[in-house]
Protein backbone atom coordinates (compact mmCIF):
# COMPACT_ATOMS: atom_id res chain seq x y z
CA UNK A 1 0.00 0.00 0.00
CA UNK A 2 2.80 2.39 0.77
CA UNK A 3 4.52 1.71 -1.75
CA UNK A 4 8.36 1.95 -0.30
CA UNK A 5 9.41 -1.08 -0.54
CA UNK A 6 9.63 -4.14 -2.92
CA UNK A 7 6.57 -5.83 -3.52
CA UNK A 8 5.97 -9.06 -1.18
CA UNK A 9 9.17 -7.77 0.78
CA UNK A 10 6.50 -6.94 3.73
CA UNK A 11 4.40 -9.01 5.30
CA UNK A 12 0.87 -8.24 4.85
CA UNK A 13 -0.34 -7.51 8.26
CA UNK A 14 3.12 -5.55 9.25
CA UNK A 15 2.25 -2.88 6.19
CA UNK A 16 -1.25 -2.79 7.18
CA UNK A 17 -0.08 -1.96 10.46
CA UNK A 18 2.08 0.38 8.90
CA UNK A 19 -0.49 1.81 6.79
CA UNK A 20 -2.97 2.43 9.55
CA UNK A 21 -0.55 4.33 11.89
CA UNK A 22 0.79 6.36 8.80
CA UNK A 23 -2.89 7.82 9.21
CA UNK A 24 -2.65 9.49 12.90
CA UNK A 25 -1.36 12.55 12.14
CA UNK A 26 1.54 14.51 12.08
CA UNK A 27 3.00 10.56 11.24
CA UNK A 28 4.40 10.18 8.07
CA UNK A 29 5.43 6.65 6.77
CA UNK A 30 8.93 6.86 8.33
CA UNK A 31 7.63 7.44 11.51
CA UNK A 32 5.24 4.85 11.33
CA UNK A 33 7.34 1.74 10.07
CA UNK A 34 9.33 2.88 13.41
CA UNK A 35 6.44 2.68 15.49
CA UNK A 36 5.43 -0.23 13.85
CA UNK A 37 9.08 -2.05 14.59
CA UNK A 38 8.45 -0.90 18.05
CA UNK A 39 5.24 -2.38 18.64
CA UNK A 40 6.19 -5.69 16.77
CA UNK A 41 9.41 -5.66 19.60
CA UNK A 42 7.47 -4.89 22.79
CA UNK A 43 6.19 -7.84 24.66
CA UNK A 44 2.45 -8.94 23.43
CA UNK A 45 0.70 -7.05 27.30
CA UNK A 46 2.87 -4.28 25.93
CA UNK A 47 1.34 -3.73 22.33
CA UNK A 48 -1.98 -5.50 23.40
CA UNK A 49 -2.67 -2.10 25.71
CA UNK A 50 -2.28 -0.01 23.07
CA UNK A 51 -4.67 -1.86 21.03
CA UNK A 52 -7.36 -2.47 24.04
CA UNK A 53 -6.49 1.54 25.19
CA UNK A 54 -8.09 2.64 22.21
CA UNK A 55 -11.23 0.32 21.82
CA UNK A 56 -11.91 1.08 25.56
CA UNK A 57 -11.79 4.67 25.13
CA UNK A 58 -13.52 4.32 22.25
CA UNK A 59 -16.55 2.53 23.68
CA UNK A 60 -17.01 4.47 26.78
CA UNK A 61 -15.99 8.11 25.95
CA UNK A 62 -19.19 9.99 24.64
CA UNK A 63 -19.82 14.08 24.31
CA UNK A 64 -20.65 15.79 27.81
CA UNK A 65 -24.59 16.03 26.80
CA UNK A 66 -24.30 20.05 27.85
CA UNK A 67 -21.55 20.56 26.78
CA UNK A 68 -19.86 18.42 24.60
CA UNK A 69 -16.56 17.91 26.34
CA UNK A 70 -15.04 14.60 25.87
CA UNK A 71 -16.83 12.49 28.92
CA UNK A 72 -17.47 9.35 30.28
CA UNK A 73 -20.34 10.47 32.37
CA UNK A 74 -23.78 11.95 30.73
CA UNK A 75 -22.49 15.33 32.40
CA UNK A 76 -18.33 16.33 32.03
CA UNK A 77 -16.82 16.89 35.50
CA UNK A 78 -16.94 20.40 34.29
CA UNK A 79 -20.41 21.05 33.98
CA UNK A 80 -21.20 18.93 37.31
CA UNK A 81 -18.59 20.26 38.91
CA UNK A 82 -20.74 22.97 41.27
CA UNK A 83 -17.80 25.10 41.63
CA UNK A 84 -17.69 26.38 38.27
CA UNK A 85 -19.61 29.47 37.17
CA UNK A 86 -22.23 28.19 34.91
CA UNK A 87 -23.54 31.73 33.78
CA UNK A 88 -20.03 32.04 31.79
CA UNK A 89 -19.91 30.00 28.67
CA UNK A 90 -16.43 30.24 26.71
CA UNK A 91 -17.58 29.04 23.38
CA UNK A 92 -14.36 27.30 21.32
CA UNK A 93 -14.20 25.26 18.16
CA UNK A 94 -12.28 22.04 19.48
CA UNK A 95 -11.57 20.03 22.27
CA UNK A 96 -7.75 20.34 22.80
CA UNK A 97 -8.63 23.97 22.84
CA UNK A 98 -10.76 23.24 26.11
CA UNK A 99 -7.39 21.63 27.33
CA UNK A 100 -5.38 24.52 26.35
CA UNK A 101 -7.92 26.97 28.69
CA UNK A 102 -8.22 24.70 31.55
CA UNK A 103 -4.15 24.29 31.52
CA UNK A 104 -3.93 28.14 31.79
CA UNK A 105 -5.71 27.75 35.08
CA UNK A 106 -7.37 30.72 34.97
CA UNK A 107 -10.85 30.16 33.69
CA UNK A 108 -13.90 29.09 36.59
CA UNK A 109 -16.82 29.14 33.85
CA UNK A 110 -17.93 26.66 31.72
CA UNK A 111 -17.39 25.74 28.01
CA UNK A 112 -19.62 24.83 25.14
CA UNK A 113 -17.67 22.76 22.02
CA UNK A 114 -18.40 23.84 18.77
CA UNK A 115 -16.81 20.91 17.38
CA UNK A 116 -16.34 22.84 14.38
CA UNK A 117 -16.48 26.32 12.66
CA UNK A 118 -19.41 27.02 10.39
CA UNK A 119 -17.51 26.49 6.58
CA UNK A 120 -20.16 26.79 3.81
CA UNK A 121 -17.95 25.32 1.45
CA UNK A 122 -17.23 22.11 3.38
CA UNK A 123 -20.93 22.18 3.65
CA UNK A 124 -20.93 22.67 7.40
CA UNK A 125 -23.74 24.31 8.63
CA UNK A 126 -25.02 26.04 11.76
CA UNK A 127 -27.10 22.76 13.15
CA UNK A 128 -23.48 20.92 12.72
CA UNK A 129 -21.50 23.00 15.11
CA UNK A 130 -24.12 22.47 18.21
CA UNK A 131 -25.24 26.06 18.12
CA UNK A 132 -28.98 25.29 18.94
CA UNK A 133 -28.10 23.27 22.17
CA UNK A 134 -25.92 26.35 22.59
CA UNK A 135 -29.45 28.40 21.99
CA UNK A 136 -31.23 25.98 24.88
CA UNK A 137 -28.54 26.47 27.85
CA UNK A 138 -28.55 30.80 27.78
CA UNK A 139 -31.02 30.32 30.45
CA UNK A 140 -29.19 32.50 33.69
CA UNK A 141 -25.97 32.96 31.21
CA UNK A 142 -24.98 36.50 31.73
CA UNK A 143 -21.42 36.22 29.02
CA UNK A 144 -20.41 33.96 26.39
CA UNK A 145 -16.50 34.08 25.41
CA UNK A 146 -16.55 33.85 21.44
CA UNK A 147 -13.22 31.90 21.45
CA UNK A 148 -13.04 30.95 18.13
CA UNK A 149 -9.22 30.52 16.11
CA UNK A 150 -9.04 33.92 14.54
CA UNK A 151 -9.35 33.46 10.97
CA UNK A 152 -12.07 33.55 8.36
CA UNK A 153 -14.27 30.49 9.55
CA UNK A 154 -13.52 31.18 13.01
CA UNK A 155 -14.65 35.27 12.44
CA UNK A 156 -17.54 33.94 10.42
CA UNK A 157 -18.54 31.17 13.09
CA UNK A 158 -18.29 33.80 16.15
CA UNK A 159 -20.44 36.65 14.09
CA UNK A 160 -22.99 34.01 13.42
CA UNK A 161 -23.52 33.27 16.90
CA UNK A 162 -23.29 36.81 17.87
CA UNK A 163 -26.47 37.04 15.70
CA UNK A 164 -28.00 33.65 16.81
CA UNK A 165 -27.90 35.16 20.60
CA UNK A 166 -29.90 38.12 19.56
CA UNK A 167 -31.20 40.57 21.49
CA UNK A 168 -31.00 38.15 24.87
CA UNK A 169 -29.22 40.36 27.54
CA UNK A 170 -25.80 38.75 27.48
CA UNK A 171 -22.46 40.03 26.85
CA UNK A 172 -20.70 38.97 24.12
CA UNK A 173 -16.94 38.93 24.80
CA UNK A 174 -13.87 37.51 22.82
CA UNK A 175 -9.74 37.15 23.58
CA UNK A 176 -7.70 40.04 23.28
CA UNK A 177 -5.18 40.02 20.27
CA UNK A 178 -1.93 41.06 20.93
CA UNK A 179 1.68 39.88 21.29
CA UNK A 180 1.91 36.25 22.84
CA UNK A 181 4.27 36.32 26.27
CA UNK A 182 8.09 36.29 25.50
CA UNK A 183 8.15 36.53 21.58
CA UNK A 184 10.61 38.48 19.67
CA UNK A 185 8.48 41.51 17.73
CA UNK A 186 10.57 40.97 14.87
CA UNK A 187 9.48 37.54 14.32
CA UNK A 188 5.39 38.99 14.82
CA UNK A 189 3.32 39.06 11.95
CA UNK A 190 2.58 42.80 11.00
CA UNK A 191 -1.48 42.25 11.36
CA UNK A 192 -1.01 41.04 15.21
CA UNK A 193 1.26 44.07 15.53
CA UNK A 194 -1.15 46.65 13.99
CA UNK A 195 -3.70 44.58 16.34
CA UNK A 196 -1.77 45.19 19.57
CA UNK A 197 -0.93 48.99 18.94
CA UNK A 198 -4.51 49.30 18.31
CA UNK A 199 -5.41 48.07 21.77
CA UNK A 200 -2.94 49.34 23.46
CA UNK A 201 -2.88 49.76 27.45
CA UNK A 202 -1.92 52.59 29.65
CA UNK A 203 1.00 51.13 31.86
CA UNK B 1 -0.80 9.81 35.05
CA UNK B 2 0.61 12.42 32.61
CA UNK B 3 -0.41 15.06 35.22
CA UNK B 4 -0.46 17.60 32.29
CA UNK B 5 -4.03 18.62 33.47
CA UNK B 6 -6.01 18.70 36.42
CA UNK B 7 -7.05 15.64 37.92
CA UNK B 8 -10.21 14.33 37.31
CA UNK B 9 -10.54 16.96 34.23
CA UNK B 10 -9.85 14.35 31.57
CA UNK B 11 -11.80 10.98 31.33
CA UNK B 12 -9.31 8.03 32.40
CA UNK B 13 -10.24 5.95 29.27
CA UNK B 14 -9.12 8.88 27.63
CA UNK B 15 -6.22 9.46 30.05
CA UNK B 16 -5.11 5.77 29.20
CA UNK B 17 -5.40 6.16 25.32
CA UNK B 18 -2.68 9.11 25.89
CA UNK B 19 -0.47 7.20 27.76
CA UNK B 20 -0.29 4.53 25.72
CA UNK B 21 0.11 6.44 22.63
CA UNK B 22 2.98 8.55 24.31
CA UNK B 23 4.84 5.60 24.87
CA UNK B 24 5.44 4.98 20.97
CA UNK B 25 8.99 5.98 19.97
CA UNK B 26 8.98 9.57 18.85
CA UNK B 27 6.00 10.64 20.27
CA UNK B 28 5.64 13.35 23.36
CA UNK B 29 2.72 14.14 25.58
CA UNK B 30 1.61 16.79 23.21
CA UNK B 31 1.67 14.23 20.24
CA UNK B 32 0.01 11.64 22.09
CA UNK B 33 -2.86 13.84 22.83
CA UNK B 34 -3.35 15.00 19.65
CA UNK B 35 -3.28 11.60 18.28
CA UNK B 36 -5.84 10.73 20.97
CA UNK B 37 -8.21 13.03 20.04
CA UNK B 38 -7.88 12.58 16.05
CA UNK B 39 -8.87 9.08 17.07
CA UNK B 40 -11.81 10.17 19.07
CA UNK B 41 -13.06 12.08 16.63
CA UNK B 42 -12.84 9.36 13.21
CA UNK B 43 -15.70 6.91 12.84
CA UNK B 44 -15.78 3.92 14.73
CA UNK B 45 -14.57 1.59 11.95
CA UNK B 46 -11.49 4.00 11.25
CA UNK B 47 -10.70 4.00 14.74
CA UNK B 48 -10.83 0.29 15.13
CA UNK B 49 -8.99 -0.25 11.87
CA UNK B 50 -5.62 0.59 14.16
CA UNK B 51 -6.44 -1.30 17.03
CA UNK B 52 -7.10 -4.76 15.06
CA UNK B 53 -3.89 -3.84 12.57
CA UNK B 54 -2.14 -3.95 16.07
CA UNK B 55 -3.60 -6.73 17.13
CA UNK B 56 -3.60 -8.32 13.89
CA UNK B 57 0.03 -7.80 13.53
CA UNK B 58 0.99 -9.11 16.62
CA UNK B 59 -0.91 -12.27 16.26
CA UNK B 60 0.40 -13.16 12.56
CA UNK B 61 3.97 -11.63 12.95
CA UNK B 62 6.54 -14.38 13.73
CA UNK B 63 10.87 -14.48 13.18
CA UNK B 64 11.81 -16.36 9.55
CA UNK B 65 13.47 -19.41 11.12
CA UNK B 66 16.65 -19.16 8.89
CA UNK B 67 17.24 -15.03 9.48
CA UNK B 68 15.10 -13.72 12.04
CA UNK B 69 13.35 -11.53 9.29
CA UNK B 70 9.50 -10.74 10.28
CA UNK B 71 7.82 -13.31 8.36
CA UNK B 72 3.96 -14.49 8.12
CA UNK B 73 5.72 -17.51 7.09
CA UNK B 74 8.29 -20.32 8.57
CA UNK B 75 10.46 -18.41 6.11
CA UNK B 76 10.85 -14.97 5.27
CA UNK B 77 10.25 -14.06 1.25
CA UNK B 78 13.92 -13.19 1.74
CA UNK B 79 14.84 -16.77 2.59
CA UNK B 80 12.06 -18.48 0.44
CA UNK B 81 13.05 -16.48 -2.89
CA UNK B 82 15.21 -18.79 -5.06
CA UNK B 83 16.87 -16.02 -7.32
CA UNK B 84 18.32 -14.60 -3.61
CA UNK B 85 21.92 -16.05 -3.33
CA UNK B 86 22.06 -17.81 0.00
CA UNK B 87 25.59 -17.98 -0.37
CA UNK B 88 26.12 -14.33 0.87
CA UNK B 89 24.84 -13.37 4.10
CA UNK B 90 24.58 -9.79 5.81
CA UNK B 91 24.25 -9.67 8.76
CA UNK B 92 22.46 -6.87 10.71
CA UNK B 93 21.50 -5.28 13.93
CA UNK B 94 17.65 -4.49 13.54
CA UNK B 95 14.70 -5.37 11.23
CA UNK B 96 14.63 -1.57 9.94
CA UNK B 97 18.32 -2.52 8.71
CA UNK B 98 17.02 -5.04 6.76
CA UNK B 99 14.53 -3.00 4.91
CA UNK B 100 17.03 0.24 4.51
CA UNK B 101 19.41 -2.36 2.42
CA UNK B 102 15.97 -3.40 0.56
CA UNK B 103 15.10 -0.09 -0.84
CA UNK B 104 18.69 0.74 -1.89
CA UNK B 105 17.75 -2.52 -4.09
CA UNK B 106 21.96 -2.83 -4.15
CA UNK B 107 22.13 -6.58 -2.18
CA UNK B 108 21.28 -9.86 -3.87
CA UNK B 109 22.38 -12.35 -0.88
CA UNK B 110 20.36 -12.78 2.11
CA UNK B 111 19.94 -11.52 5.58
CA UNK B 112 20.79 -12.68 9.48
CA UNK B 113 19.29 -10.17 11.68
CA UNK B 114 20.42 -10.07 15.06
CA UNK B 115 18.30 -8.40 16.48
CA UNK B 116 20.67 -6.53 18.82
CA UNK B 117 24.26 -5.84 19.31
CA UNK B 118 26.39 -7.34 22.00
CA UNK B 119 26.41 -5.19 25.04
CA UNK B 120 27.75 -6.49 28.23
CA UNK B 121 26.71 -3.16 30.19
CA UNK B 122 22.68 -3.90 29.17
CA UNK B 123 23.14 -7.85 29.84
CA UNK B 124 23.09 -8.90 26.35
CA UNK B 125 25.38 -11.87 25.65
CA UNK B 126 26.13 -13.77 22.21
CA UNK B 127 23.22 -16.16 22.85
CA UNK B 128 20.96 -13.35 22.84
CA UNK B 129 21.51 -12.00 19.68
CA UNK B 130 21.27 -15.51 17.32
CA UNK B 131 24.77 -16.21 17.03
CA UNK B 132 24.72 -20.24 17.22
CA UNK B 133 21.73 -19.96 14.49
CA UNK B 134 24.02 -17.82 12.57
CA UNK B 135 27.32 -20.51 12.88
CA UNK B 136 24.72 -23.33 12.15
CA UNK B 137 23.82 -22.26 8.49
CA UNK B 138 27.04 -21.40 7.18
CA UNK B 139 27.03 -24.54 5.00
CA UNK B 140 28.07 -23.43 1.68
CA UNK B 141 28.51 -19.45 2.61
CA UNK B 142 31.31 -17.76 0.54
CA UNK B 143 31.14 -14.60 2.12
CA UNK B 144 29.38 -12.61 5.42
CA UNK B 145 28.83 -8.79 5.62
CA UNK B 146 29.44 -7.54 8.99
CA UNK B 147 26.79 -4.65 8.53
CA UNK B 148 26.51 -3.56 12.45
CA UNK B 149 26.41 0.09 13.12
CA UNK B 150 30.33 1.85 13.81
CA UNK B 151 29.73 2.62 17.60
CA UNK B 152 31.55 0.49 20.27
CA UNK B 153 28.44 -2.26 20.51
CA UNK B 154 28.27 -2.83 16.84
CA UNK B 155 32.23 -3.08 16.14
CA UNK B 156 32.35 -5.63 19.51
CA UNK B 157 29.31 -7.27 17.52
CA UNK B 158 31.40 -7.72 14.25
CA UNK B 159 34.61 -8.46 16.12
CA UNK B 160 33.08 -11.19 18.38
CA UNK B 161 31.26 -12.58 14.89
CA UNK B 162 34.54 -12.81 13.29
CA UNK B 163 36.47 -14.76 15.55
CA UNK B 164 33.03 -17.23 16.13
CA UNK B 165 33.06 -17.96 12.09
CA UNK B 166 36.91 -18.83 12.89
CA UNK B 167 38.90 -20.55 10.51
CA UNK B 168 35.40 -21.48 8.10
CA UNK B 169 36.68 -20.45 4.58
CA UNK B 170 34.78 -17.74 4.74
CA UNK B 171 35.25 -14.08 3.76
CA UNK B 172 34.40 -11.32 6.16
CA UNK B 173 33.77 -7.92 4.31
CA UNK B 174 31.90 -4.92 6.12
CA UNK B 175 30.62 -1.59 4.62
CA UNK B 176 32.99 1.29 3.70
CA UNK B 177 33.20 4.28 5.18
CA UNK B 178 32.97 8.13 3.82
CA UNK B 179 31.25 10.72 2.84
CA UNK B 180 27.42 9.98 2.30
CA UNK B 181 26.19 11.03 -1.40
CA UNK B 182 24.86 14.40 -1.09
CA UNK B 183 26.34 15.98 1.95
CA UNK B 184 28.39 18.96 2.59
CA UNK B 185 31.90 18.90 3.28
CA UNK B 186 31.78 21.01 6.37
CA UNK B 187 28.79 19.46 8.27
CA UNK B 188 30.58 15.77 7.92
CA UNK B 189 32.50 15.16 11.45
CA UNK B 190 36.49 14.83 11.41
CA UNK B 191 35.87 10.87 11.95
CA UNK B 192 34.44 10.46 8.83
CA UNK B 193 36.52 13.09 7.30
CA UNK B 194 39.48 10.56 8.12
CA UNK B 195 38.19 7.30 6.65
CA UNK B 196 37.21 8.97 3.40
CA UNK B 197 40.91 10.22 3.12
CA UNK B 198 42.56 7.38 4.28
CA UNK B 199 39.85 4.79 2.00
CA UNK B 200 40.10 7.29 -1.03
CA UNK B 201 40.02 5.47 -4.31
CA UNK B 202 41.55 6.27 -7.91
CA UNK B 203 39.56 8.47 -10.16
Amino acid sequence: MLLFLPYMLIPESLENLIYELAKLPGIGPKSAKRMAFHLLSQPNNETLALSSAIVHAKEHIRFCERCFNYSEEPLCPICSNSKRDQSVICIIEKHSDLYAFESSGGFKGVYHVLGNNISPLDGIGPDDIHVPELLQRLEGVTEVILAMSSNADGEATAHFIDRAIGDRPISRTRLARGIPMGSELEYIDSMTILKALEARTIL
